[in-house]
């Protein structure tokens, strides 16, 4: 369980700001991250590495000499927003470009995708480091889809060195994305974790089983199997990684055995008296091994084994030192004091005022996002339980959190005179920035497309918000890269679109054509759900990596229901 | 829950192979301890730390430069033996003296003290640092009566970095006394933790509250109440802290926020965030703060908070560099290559051959061994059931443990021609050994002493079984400090030796005489378990650092019975 928090929504900014204060002598607090106090020589390349909170020491904890320059926290579970990320790597960025590392996480990879073409628009280069070590959620044939778990710390560390080092971007990448295709995790978990200000489990592994090759957010894994002792436990962990040693390797291995939060530290020694000897049956020769935690998931119960398959460059800096709050090596000088940093705080956007009629229908605009937030607000809950059932359960909270946002922005903006398609794009921004995740980044998007084609000069014609609709899923379309039958959102969003502008053309009334278009959605969303296998049992490969299927398409039915009875 | 593990009876040893595997580079495995892989320098005092297992990073985690020298590690929750820290202490001498750390418990008391005394004897200065930080044990006025909790990091890291600075051990002692003086913590417990094998655990609290001053071992704590959020429990830990701010005191604190286990390190930040806000409010400067996990209990749910009250010693001390596998400081430089180290293999004990009819007795004796090993295997579990509810829970591991190891020894001492005497001795010798704790420490003695009388030159009569049983209760009195109605074993031994020797004394047989004598200790035994509360309730004060009050009692006549069944 977890048990100290204040309101649960604010869990991962006051952890931010509490790590920050009890490690203020070696890092700085930027907004929604944390940069080095003591930041590294202009010119070098800057790592930024992040991703969800609640998984201390990833990411916070691996800001520090020879290691990461500035890590972005999202909330917990949920991969922080485009903007979130741009600002942190502006904070962190020393002129020579930045490597943003994260897991492979579809969340994630839209969100550090965004954030790094905005900071090449402004001439920043930004390159991404996608983690892709766990053996059990893809075959080796499919590297890239492999979700990323503890390979995290040697990948992250040694393009850390590399970075320290002073080698260039393009060096710095080549070394990082050779240690990630040398680094295989592979996981069990005895028991899930629980989201702060939840009541029970994210997942459960029952009483006595042990979940093979589960994923830290309770992904589906390989198979349950009766408990065994700590020797077996090893070979368990120890197999599925040897059977992917590279050709004629010479056996020169960095190991991570990482605690997941409530398996502790002589448990892992237990285990770790095992495993030396197995990894020294199998001809390795461990460096510098590590057994602790480095990449946990909240209280889970549980723990994986990761090896590096190291060369001499690899090794070489996998042995580097470095100095960050949760992870150290050899000895480093002590820094610099702190130097002054700018105040990195989010701009206030300028609002142009639309034309009198577009005021008006942006005022309608915010009121409609303000039902969709109030509904979405109640349905919180359900929707988090129906993602639990197929993904990390955090799809309700993102919704809420997100849409609430939207309807605060729109408010303002209407206040201050936008017009219909400004109000939909800065409320689409606001959903982004506190939504986080995979669907924080695809409704901005969405809504962003929409209000560009509503503009801020008429009152949107019915053609129009139709036009913006199949806008919209473009957008979505292109970031998230889904088909309908692949349990996402776009399964409803498509049929939705499809009845909007046939009905529009067909001369209906924006309420019938829309009112029409919401049943649709409905029928494709229930037909979705229908569809989704439940947690536990073996799901295919193709849909593990999709975010929230089929939780997705029932939130988007539900707001285009919202909407619809207040066109009506 | 603790899952992972292969004989729970083999966990702490299993655990401590695997520290010594991981951290080759750092540290070298002694039996039952860890020393530095580079020793200090000649003449440098060396503190040894250590306790019973289950707390990782105490005690193991702490070995290094600037902090200890070396840890003695018992079985969990249970205090290694007087043997086994006078080996681990032989090791870490260096020639300055030895100077052994450890929590306020009354089993490490005793084996730290024998321990201490052997060293003594053998010429080697031995001092006993006792942390007495737990403001919940005990009123500010009665320090010494105090528990020790995460205390132990900046009292050992305040020593350490005194020992390494080259002071004598007086020096040593003397600044860390001081620091111990000026160390105080407060714990809370939302969750029990569950010992290696056992289905369930130790202790628990309630859903929905939170334990105040709950003992790390599940000792009775002062009250429970509804759980409440962060910035409440962050005064709830703080306050008491306060009430104990030595008068006109500067306020620069070391301050400590120690995670139990499972309450995890974003959750410590968020606490983190409040505390610093109060500390501030309270006029305090904080030095170097530590928040994460330094002292757990296994996966216990719950934090404590510990304060120094620094002055300019403590408080250089404090900040000098350290370098072990849990914890740094600063920058330390690499320590030498690791110089050999004698092997400390326990010396085997060599067996002086009995008279024949002495020889004769010692076969009956381990026979009877046998029978009480047997007896207490069986009710191991009841045995622990009963200490749960007002001790840690282990004294039934304890117990079979030890006896098991003295049955065995016995058996082995017959084969090489052993005496009654030599049989109780070394079977005395062997309990000590692998049960540890408090009991363990108990019955070693008394069975030594019962056998001194015994001698290996004759049968021994009636009367000097009975003497014997008088030199056991005497030495129990003189190792424990305890007296009848304190709740201890003692309470049943003393009318058991009461009545066997009044009995013997008027000519009854010694199987008539001790089962009168089982019978006596049996009652009150019985007598002595009703008179204690349970636990969750207050209890006074005098009870609490007494060990396993009816537990240790009532397998004291489970044992005397059993022999009774026999003689009769």
């Amino acid at each position: 369980m977890t048990k100290v928090f204040d309101q649960p929504q604010l869990f991962a900014e006051t952890a931010l700001k509490g790590f920050c204060a009890a490690n203020a002598d070696r890092v700085a607090m930027v907004p929604h991250g944390a940069v080095r106090a003591a930041p590294g020589a202009p010119g070098k390349v800057a790592l930024l590495v992040g991703g969800g909170s609640g998984h201390y020491p990833a990411f916070l904890g691996y800001v520090g000499t020879g290691f990461a320059d500035a890590a972005v926290a999202g909330d917990v579970f949920a991969s922080p927003s485009a903007a979130w990320i741009h600002g942190v790597a502006k904070a962190a960025n020393r002129g020579g470009g930045v490597i943003m590392g994260f897991g492979n996480y579809a969340g994630d990879v839209m969100n550090f995708g965004t954030a790094a073409e905005r900071l090449r628009a402004e001439g920043i280069d930004a390159r991404l480091l996608v983690v892709t070590d766990d053996v059990a959620s893809a075959p080796a044939g499919e590297r890239a889809r492999r979700r990323g778990v503890a390979g995290d710390l040697p990948v992250f560390k040694i393009a850390g060195a590399a970075a320290e080092a002073g080698l260039d971007i393009d060096a710095v990448m080549a070394v990082a994305e050779k240690a990630n295709g040398a680094t295989v995790s592979f996981g069990i978990a005895f028991d899930g974790c629980t989201l702060p200000g939840q009541g029970k489990p994210l997942f459960a592994v029952d009483a006595g089983q042990v979940g093979i090759g589960l994923g830290i957010h309770g992904e589906p894994g390989i198979s349950t199997q009766a408990m065994v002792p700590a020797a077996d436990l090893a070979r368990i962990l120890l197999d599925p990684l040897l059977a992917e040693r590279p050709a004629s390797h010479d056996g020169r291995v960095a190991v991570i055995l990482n605690g997941l939060g409530r398996t502790k530290y002589e448990e892992l020694f237990v285990l770790w008296h095992h495993l030396s000897g197995l990894l020294t049956e199998a001809g390795l020769t461990v460096v510098q091994p590590e057994v602790g935690e480095f990449v946990t998931s909240l209280d889970m119960a549980g723990c994986s084994l990761t090896i590096t398959w190291l060369d001499d460059e690899l090794e070489a800096f996998w042995r580097a030192p470095a100095d960050a709050p949760a992870f150290r090596k050899g000895t480093v000088a002590a820094p610099q004091a702190a130097e002054a940093r700018d105040n990195h705080t989010a701009s206030v956007a300028e609002v142009v005022p639309g034309s009198p009629q577009s005021q008006q229908a942006g005022h309608r605009v915010a009121a409609l996002i303000g039902h969709v937030a109030n509904a979405l607000a109640d349905a919180e809950e359900e929707l988090g339980r129906l993602d639990a059932q197929a993904g990390d359960g955090d799809h309700g909270q993102g919704m809420a959190r997100g849409s609430a946002a939207a309807a605060d922005a729109a408010e303002k903006a209407v206040i201050a005179g936008a017009g219909a398609g400004t109000v939909l794009s800065l409320a689409g921004d606001a959903w982004a920035d506190r939504a986080g995740g995979t669907s924080g980044a695809l409704w901005g998007e969405a809504l962003r497309a929409w209000g560009q084609v509503l503009g801020d000069a008429d009152t949107p014609s019915a053609l129009a918000v139709a036009r913006g609709a199949q806008a919209a899923l473009e957008a979505i379309i292109r970031l998230g890269g889904a088909k309908v039958g692949d349990k996402t959102l776009v399964d409803a969003l498509m049929p939705f679109v499809q009845v909007l502008n046939e009905q529009v053309a067909a001369g209906e009334s924006l309420g019938v054509a829309w009112a029409a278009a919401a049943a649709r959605a409905t029928d494709a969303a229930d037909a979705t759900a229908q569809l989704t296998p439940r947690l536990g049992r073996a799901r295919p490969l193709a849909e593990r990596s999709l975010g929230h299927p089929d939780a997705g398409a029932v939130s988007l039915a539900l707001c285009a229901r919202v909407v619809g009875a207040k066109l009506g």
